[in-house]
């Protein structure tokens, strides 16, 4: 077993990619601990707030609303794979923070359907809201060899 | 806030769709606890192996691969949204669970490179290794509405 440390020095290319993935993502892989404190993950629909932190929509119906609900620790992971080539060496963060409620004024109702159309069937129903997701740090991978810390700040937050 | 279980009971569609979506993932989210206990996420590389059983290909420079040595608890989400519509209606399967190292026989490499040929690159590095995951439980999420647990039994397992 190689001990190679395989995270590089966070630079601006490492920032700028990272903003990429948050700002083009409108779904991602929702991590969350279920009641019994095992990990638990979840695909949820994901967009960025005025200040550009991840928002999500949920259903309270939702086991993952309702284990947040108890334990907002959470991370998500933001950055699909097209169909072609090797998925792995498809960019993509990780976010590991806390997940919490937030109200769904009609400014933030109208820029999520900006990017997620849609959710104008769903948005309305009583039992979606939005959470906000506050990143303690984040994680980039952007292929092989290409791994980065970063803080709130690198994140823009 | 409405009540309603939208768990429907577990039929034979279901239990096809989950299977399906087992056996045509190439990769994964994989949901784990980072070395504080909260939750973190990574993408992977899954396959199955002659029993049906996920198996991932990990490194061991990986925080996620580290982690799971402490702590094997972890959930994987299989089904991956096209381009096209809305990715939350495109059915998806959580697997919750324990991952382990399993041995990299010569036909679990032949098996895996079968359905992961870009994988031939590192393979066979030291650090990479196999890890088996043996599902506690799976929730299908087949679109709104149609949400089912599943058995170690209803997986094939």
């Amino acid at each position: 077993m190689t001990t190679t440390d395989p995270i590089r020095p966070t630079d601006d290319d490492a920032r700028a990619l990272a903003r990429q993935l948050m700002s083009e993502a409108t779904f991602a892989a929702l991590s969350y601990l279920a009641p019994e404190g095992t990990p638990s993950v979840a695909r949820v629909a994901v967009s960025l707030d005025e200040n550009g932190a991840p928002i999500l929509l949920v259903s309270d119906l939702s086991a993952h609303t309702q284990a947040l609900a108890s334990n907002p620790a959470c991370a998500l992971l933001l950055g699909e794979p097209g169909n072609k080539g090797d998925p792995l060496t498809h960019p993509r963060l990780t976010l590991e923070g806390i997940a919490e409620p937030v109200e769904k004024t009609a400014a933030m109702r109208d820029r999520w359907l900006a990017s997620h159309p849609k959710s104008k069937l769903y948005i309305d129903f009583a039992d979606f809201r939005f959470l906000r997701v506050t990143p303690r740090r984040g994680f980039l991978n952007g292929g092989f060899g290409k791994a980065f810390r970063l803080t709130p700040g690198d994140l823009g937050l």
